[in-house]
């Protein structure tokens, strides 16, 4: 009996934690200690990493069993203090500038309290009322700052259920793996009796069209989710043509249309079908955007989709200034931006727009319990089912911040780009390697003396009509000796763990086609001051001066035995 | 330089968006008014949908271009209450038991607010600490939960970073889509000169392996995710096969048997290979579990990759009364399960499970920038790139809660669905029509009268040997006006809007193959009561009752016609 007594009374114990407490105060009480926990976390002096182990980590999170027993809120709580937030990455900090990540707008919490508390269902309208037009809402905003269609066409779209002019989605590899999709459907639609690829899959969808493949063609910069697409639709890793990029960082135009040139001609049967040609506004790596108007002309003459990936740059479309970078994008067919990116939106949100308001319509889904033929639910264009109500982020943050704002903080990260730049220019010992057009630096440490030394080495090689493989060995064997230099320095950086830039790899600099390591720096977070800046390169020159130390005696063997080498030939 | 000035003072202002208010006081005062509003809503009589209109809506929504200038947050905060909350659906009333949605836990909302405010982005380790080990951590407590490996293989491969034992993805439909991606890779792996499919992609995959199609078999109850997840892959909807389902919503295990005999006898080059066969744990419309044991013998005699759909049901497992349900799961090759449905998360997670550590190789990805070779960043295995910690709702929910307290919570839901059960058969104007097993009741309002004749009939039409045609026709001219009945009663409900079930069709019913229009209730709010679902069966029942004035002639005049119609035959 006392068992039966206790169940029950577990049992109004539980549903209380299920009502939303009468009064704030409880609620306010764990909020109140939540938010001081928080600003401890900020205001810790510790590294940016913290400084446990990934083996001491294993050790805390090791319970291999889900927990019997219920625990006390405030417990947990404590647990999340100590074992979680403790051992997080400070991502706003404003020493760390290495990922394209930012401190948000502390609004953003209220926003994620209001989404979780009303727990809308995106995916039909019985789940999501109005939060459904808000969808719409902002899509159509985004929508006209990217394709400017007449306003005419927007005041009969903004709401119309029978359309949609493009997706949420969780994060850009949904987006654009949602722009490809529509890519694949519209280059292999239904024909006759062909019911279309999404019915037959892409082998029948082959044979019918008579082609001996379908590719995807992107710049050897396009973001890894265009493989990771290309792998999931049924079109292989394989049929992703990359196309090398110029010295700034953009794809070679006249590369491309020789290659889609040779991919296209011949006989039918041989023929390759052009699924999409993808254009990037703003690459990963170096922030660079291609030139979209080129693009947009070849794509149309081979009868192709035309994908525009702006995850990183799209919003910089609120901003006359940046608008130039984007030419062409008015055009395109698909366009996709993440709000958890230059939106300053938390973690993660991605969008899809397709100028053609029906081309969502090719991979339309419905079914009987959810999402009907005729219904109004949005849920029927999208890849994912379930979604949250996460684009009331940037439809808030859009009238918080507004236009206006947005262009405050691009020029805040531009002046931080731009200063960052000219630090350590200053300072002699790094070398920047890019041209930055959307807020990312890329540049290596290398110490003055070798710095100097592969200056002229370069201009004797340069000056050289002939290929002069002796001078090219040399050169490569310098750069090899700074790219491991460049390995350690970033290792040293996250052991002392004050400041943080990333790491990559590029065949696109001025050694090419060698690959330099380098570091990368983006510099969004407008928390992040000139004297920030000065702290981080100061502390990249200064380990690295020390590292220099080990690696010259290598360095000062290396040009003897050159120099003897070319004594004998 | 006034101009410049108040730039200046903007991005002043602008910054202190940015930071965490120093005092607690700002962000609570804003935590204050919110809570309010969210209380207001929740306490607030008017009805479930708001009663504005679809085309009202529109009008509020209908702002085509983006706000140019900054807003104040509390003006914001105004319009969302005004504009969104007010006409949001209220998914966390007890009177709302239509779709798989409850309340929630309060707390969840505390942990929305940590997620946001540290940011981690799962993708990779420089990005995500202690987080990273959090999401491996839980998704080794449901893989135990799942699976019962052996400790050894827990305390091995828990924080393991070569492997991963599933992922954390947005949602469900996600989660199944990476299980049939690894199914998609293990049908056509690297052979030889062969790479594998992901590499080729669908087309070469076939040709070198000499099949004539690739096929995913489920039963026709299976989530319409199951044929977007086939389009999606390049295998083609009308390459999965669905079987139909006995009485009891089951997939007929006779039936699927012989299918899959069909499609891989006969010469090789005709042969299409299984690449998946499917079992519901859990169907989205009825809530029953498929014979999963039966199916996974069936997968390995033909050599297919065994996944269970376990969205709906997957928790389940959590509570010894229902693992009879599950028996076979434990050897499935993957199991999928929504975190926002049953572990009572908000919107949205959804989560993959292998049994072997071994099978997310199949579909790993790395580049330089982000997710390196050899690191030890989660994103090298996951679908999407960039993930928010939504890990850490479940993590916590399932130490608040515990496995004792989610006992509870579905013992309340089984005791509301039978307690559902048990008022609509007492009422006697209703007709129950699935056996439920996980906390999905299926009916339909049916008068009395019609319910009596109907029996009789069947009886008749049953006890015949030979198939009575004029019988069936008029079984079947009667439920099409009940059908009618019901679509217009939940049209009516909905209008009526302070109580809401769902509504589907379905043609598992004693009526098959004929299709009837069902109501569907998934009472698993723990806040719904006795007298709740007593006052939700009384508003159907009088509106249904109300409505059968309109149809009793209709009714009438059937059975005259038939009557005569038969007197003449």
């Amino acid at each position: 009996m006392k068992e039966i007594k206790d169940k029950k009374d577990n049992m109004e114990q539980l549903k209380k934690l299920f009502i939303m407490p009468n009064s704030p105060d409880k609620f306010v009480e764990f909020g109140h200690e939540l938010l001081e926990m928080i600003h401890d976390f900020f205001q810790e002096k510790g590294g940016i990493h913290s400084s446990i182990s990934l083996p001491e980590l294993s050790e805390i999170f090791n319970q291999t069993s889900i927990p019997e027993k219920p625990q006390l809120i405030k417990d947990v709580l404590k647990e999340i203090k100590e074992k979680i937030i403790k051992h997080s990455v400070k991502v706003g900090s404003p020493y760390y500038i290495g990922h394209m990540i930012s401190a948000i707008p502390y609004f953003m919490i209220l926003l994620e309290m209001i989404i979780a508390a009303l727990n809308q269902n995106q995916v039909k309208i019985e789940t999501a009322k109005a939060s459904s037009f808000v969808e719409r809402e902002i899509l159509a905003w985004l929508h006209k700052l990217v394709f400017k269609r007449k306003e005419r066409f927007y005041k009969k779209n903004i709401q119309n259920p029978k359309v949609a002019l493009g997706n949420i989605t969780s994060d850009g590899t949904i987006a654009n793996l949602t722009a490809l999709l529509v890519a694949r459907e519209k280059a292999f639609p239904p024909d006759g009796n062909f019911p279309g690829v999404r019915v037959t899959g892409m082998e029948k969808a082959l044979k019918h069209y008579g082609y001996s493949r379908g590719v995807i063609v992107a710049s050897i910069r396009g973001h890894y989710s265009i493989r990771k697409a290309a792998s999931i639709l049924g079109i292989g890793e394989e049929n992703v043509i990359l196309i090398p990029v110029d010295d700034h960082n953009k794809v070679d135009i006249k590369k491309l249309r020789r290659k889609v040139r040779l991919l296209t001609e011949g006989k039918r049967r041989k023929r390759a079908k052009i699924i999409a040609i993808i254009g990037i506004a703003g690459t990963t790596e170096t922030g660079n955007v291609d030139n979209l108007e080129e693009l947009l002309e070849i794509s149309k003459e081979v009868g192709a989709h035309f994908h525009v990936d702006a995850c990183w740059g799209g919003a910089a479309l609120l901003v006359d200034e940046y608008k130039h970078l984007f030419k062409g994008i008015e055009k395109a067919d698909s366009v996709t931006i993440d709000a958890h990116k230059l939106f300053y939106c938390p973690m993660t949100m991605g969008i899809v727009l397709f100028r053609n308001e029906k081309d969502l319509n090719y991979i339309k889904y419905s079914s009987q319990y959810v999402i009907r033929k005729n219904s109004v639910d949005i849920g029927r264009f999208t890849i994912e089912g379930s979604r949250p109500f996460s684009c009331l982020k940037p439809w808030a943050a859009l009238k918080i911040i507004g236009k206006n704002g947005y262009k405050l903080l691009f020029k805040h990260a531009k002046n931080s780009t731009e200063t960052l730049k000219a630090i350590l220019e200053e300072n002699g010992n790094f070398e920047v390697l890019n041209e930055p057009e959307l807020f990312i630096l890329i540049y290596r440490f290398i110490p003055k003396e070798v710095r100097e030394e592969l200056n002229l080495l370069l201009e004797k090689y340069k000056s050289n009509k002939r290929k002069n493989k002796e001078l090219e060995q040399k050169i490569k064997k310098i750069n090899c000796l700074i790219n491991a230099l460049n390995v350690k320095l970033h290792k040293e950086l996250r052991r002392d763990d004050t400041t943080f830039v990333s790491r990559t790899k590029l065949e696109s600099t001025r050694y090419r086609p060698y690959n330099i390591v380098v570091l990368r720096a983006v510099p969004i977070n407008p928390l992040t001051t000139e004297q920030i800046l000065r702290k981080i390169v100061s502390v990249q020159a200064s380990i690295g001066m020390k590292l220099w130390k080990e690696f010259r005696p290598a360095y000062l063997r290396l040009l003897e035995q050159e120099e003897r080498r070319v004594g004998l030939v």
